[in-house]
């Protein structure tokens, strides 16, 4: 215990360090310092990427020594899906890398080694990682600690260094094509021009690979950055003794139809914006003009639409009486600390627009989009918000799929009560509805016969059973026994919340997945607006949106997946 | 627990957008846009201050209702010693705003009516919040949470705000004053000054008054960041059930005449030096050349020192076996992060200096000493913060001092054993030996006249019952029972250590306030040494050091208080 505090102090304060020598490096290539160039940066990246095979190398050999059965797993870590998911941009990765290296062939009269050399160790880093990542997102360590401690860690914030690199490079080349766009509509003189090598391509299909690499960027900065929100949960749950248990979530899509259908509208619909977008803006005033109107029409709807359907969400978790979580779960707490984190980013930008509106005088007809959809972007990451980490912290009530089946109508519990108790009464009732089972064959037959059995019947004390508790025996009084009419009707109502819930999440589900395509691909109308520009300086407000964008990208990614964890756990 | 997670989320959303708002506006005065005035932002901290006074005259009427038994209290938070050092910074805010308000008396003519509002809002407000904070830091609120969360984390954005605000002030001010030394030298022709009121003054004192707020900055700036920090500390504690039962701490200036000495010369050092720096700099190149000379001297000097002394600090505790704290305190917590995350700030312009020299190619000879400084600056930092943590995560093991009056060697302690097993068979120990001592008379004599006693004897294995856990049995049996010399000598060994460690804390405590000092009264070698403006630019070093900065400042603060926790432990 003593060593476990005392590695979690000492390995995260080097963790910080590494990070800041690293950021350090990356400002004096971006602000381009004498003495310093992209070559000492890419050094010290592999440097740390190799420390971190070596480490992961070091970890998977002794393990593999290790018996499986004294391992301990923390179940709410590294779900399947969040694993597929890292293997498929893990896969984009090394494909971007294979095109880096393709370019460099095509000019390796004139560019360092480094550039070569990266690329190979970053497949390498990124396959052992994926491995890695595959078979020990869930292990709990618990000895060995200070070593795996400074690994892990270290992991973390390689990837973030890793991440941090990749987003400053996509940014710089999303603002380099801003620029073009600007001076060709001849609003600026200033020339920001990307630093391409000195000598020809040999190959003659470099510039193809150079596209290539940037449309696949966004795939990237996701990756690492998923990378490294597990490495975290893994650190975190260090020394950890996980005591809760977890349920295996099912996954149906079962009656979503309608939420399914209207989300893939707004994909559809997404798609179609974001290529007219890409297709006008930066061509003339007018184009520009119409794609923006476009592009805010679209933005406003969908997200008016997200907000509805989170608060209808929201009013329905008010009906229901789901008690929340008590363990401590680290990788919960780092979801729901990663998306306030995350909706800061917008929140920053869109308060900029909406204070930019408010102190300048004059005004374009379009930038009156603006208000609304900025007003809408912080509505709805804040209801979003609640509504995510509401259901998160909810208990599974569904143990082995009984209560579920034959759905007791929820809203019996007094809100009051203490959530220990009530589990372990839980429990013991559904035992006693098993043992019911097992006698009577068939389950669904109780609830529907008791309807003619009056309160004095033992069928129905043994189901009043569970509330039963000596302190609580007059508010039990005051539940109605389940009588025909009502309990059914309930029943009915239960149901139907239920599958309304479960299209109000997949349709969110959609809608996020939509509204990550457009920022990941290029449409920022916070640059081409010009407003805030205007307002704040040129300078001043790239920089702000450069820091704030990739976190409202992040957000949009992370809530695809906290919402998928949300839908199963209804 | 339903409601209490929902408004936790709701109420910290809250509090960020009001936070991000805010800085905008602050933002938007610093960079000079066009459309917003410094009154812009008074009125919306005014806004601020007079919601939370509103919200606590409502809590402290609220409370004064309620009886005192029933109320829960957290003893980690909200010290005595805390409430007073708030009481202290807040009078002498009260003295700012006083001048603050004879310096609009002055200009009256030509100022905004805001800039007179807004000390005597400030005034109450001060007056509200400590009364506040004295008598309900200590506060854990378990209904009409709602509420309080939305007031308490409002107040703690509220005074956030206020603290950025004002280190926005100060570092203008510090950034005009450098600018004038290097202008006078010739350096530079830029001329950077502070905005004064168009109209002559009446009074005759202004510029008194001025410098005398300049002045009082550093205290205002404290007291805003300690303020939000006891907030937080509530905030967090809303919901929470104390389980852990505080001791009560003993502060005696007992035998550490030693370290009390060198820290008062160290404390005569830093006022010799922060003189000399202030006097010499800017006068000519020489004189700024050899003040920057002994400010580095005089710094790697107390640097190395105070290094030293945490690590034999650690070594110390390596040596001693006591447990750490099992219940989660979100006060102990908080410290911890916040000399973690406060760190950062000098790590961020410490690691910015040395790789400036790495990358510079000329050196002046005074640069040179900015290696060993910075180094020792990381490395002081680091192993400060783990020996600050360590202890504070440490139990207390004298809960009646009855343990601590006869001075039991402590390493018996397998340090595997499940601790809060260990407590309780301390705790029965304890009161074996109070039993004992009824019977006795005299404490002292017991381990004393065991010498003879054998392994066997029943005395003994009373001792060695506390350690006697079936699963540890072979342990134990390796433990030697304490006999004559080897008894006495840990006795004398672990007096002394503890009379060490008092000593050393001490020590550390006064460094802390030393170097307090420098930074908060103007000396800034970052800005006057040259070299890094040169490598990254005069304004994104400036920009960064004015971030960082007051974090920087923050620790030394942060840390003294925690020594001073750290000292009542030992």
């Amino acid at each position: 215990e003593k060593i476990y505090k005392h590695s979690e102090i000492t390995s995260s304060q080097y963790g910080i360090n590494v990070f800041i020598i690293g950021l350090f490096l990356l400002l004096a290539c971006s602000i381009q310092v004498v003495g310093v160039s992209e070559r000492d940066l890419k050094i010290f990246l592999i440097i740390l990427m190799l420390i971190q095979i070596l480490w992961m190398l070091w970890y998977i050999l002794r393990n593999s020594t290790k018996k499986s059965a004294q391992k301990e797993k923390d179940g709410h870590a590294g779900a399947r899906w969040l694993r597929c998911g890292i293997s498929f941009f893990a896969l984009t990765t090394t494909a971007m890398d294979a095109l880096k290296l393709g370019y460099f062939v095509g000019y390796r009269d004139c560019m360092p080694l480094a550039d070569a050399v990266y690329p190979v160790v970053h497949v390498i880093h990124t396959l052992f990682q994926v491995y890695f990542l595959w078979f020990h997102s869930q292990d709990v360590i618990n000895s060995y600690k200070t070593l795996e401690r400074f690994g892990l860690i270290h992991s973390v914030f390689t990837n973030l260094l890793l991440w941090a690199s990749a987003v400053a490079t996509e940014s710089k080349h999303q603002l380099a094509e801003h620029m073009g766009r600007l001076s060709s509509l001849g609003f600026v003189n200033i020339s920001f021009e990307e630093i391409n090598p000195l000598c020809n391509c040999t190959t003659g299909i470099c510039h193809e690979f150079s596209k290539g690499i940037y449309y696949i960027y966004p795939f990237n900065i996701e990756y690492h950055i998923l990378a490294s929100a597990m490495l975290y949960v893994l650190w975190k749950n260090i020394g950890n003794h996980i005591k809760h248990h977890v349920n295996k979530r099912s996954f149906d899509l079962h009656g979503v139809a309608f939420g399914t259908f209207l989300g893939l509208i707004v994909l559809a619909a997404t798609i179609g914006a974001v290529f007219i977008y890409i297709c006008r803006i930066g061509r003339s005033k007018t184009s520009s003009e119409s794609a923006l109107t476009i592009y805010y029409w679209y933005s406003i709807t969908v997200l008016f639409a997200m907000s509805l359907a989170t608060v209808i969400g929201l009013i329905l978790y008010k009906m229901e009486n789901k008690p929340t979580v008590q363990a401590h779960s680290p990788s919960i707490k780092l979801d729901a600390n990663l998306l306030v984190g995350a909706a800061s980013g917008s929140w920053i930008t869109s308060w900029g627009s909406i204070l930019a509106l408010t102190f300048s005088g004059s005004y374009q007809t379009y930038t009156w989009f603006n208000l609304p959809y900025s007003v809408l972007v912080i509505v709805q990451k804040y209801v979003q918000n609640i509504f995510i980490i509401d259901y998160l912290y909810c208990e599974n009530k569904h143990p082995d799929g009984i209560v579920d089946d034959i759905e007791i109508p929820v809203p019996i519990f007094p809100s009051e009560a203490v959530l220990s108790e009530n589990r372990t009464t839980i429990e013991a009732f559904t035992d006693e509805v098993k043992e019911k089972k097992d006698k009577d064959g068939n389950i669904g037959n109780i609830i529907l016969e008791d309807n003619t059995a009056e309160k004095n019947s033992p069928d129905n004390n043994a189901k009043n059973n569970f509330i039963d508790n000596s302190n609580e025996k007059d508010k039990t009084q005051s539940v109605q026994p389940p009588d025909n009419p009502t309990s059914s009707n309930k029943l009915r109502d239960s149901r139907f919340r239920k599958v309304l819930l479960k299209n109000l999440t997949i349709f969110l589900f959609l809608c996020n997945i939509s509204l990550w395509i457009p920022p990941a691909f290029g449409c920022r109308p916070q640059y081409d607006n010009g407003l805030e520009a205007l307002v704040y300086g040129f300078s001043p407000w790239i920089i702000l949106v450069d820091i704030a964008l990739p976190f409202s990208i992040f957000y949009r990614m992370h809530s695809v997946y906290s919402l998928f964890d949300v839908y199963c756990k209804i």
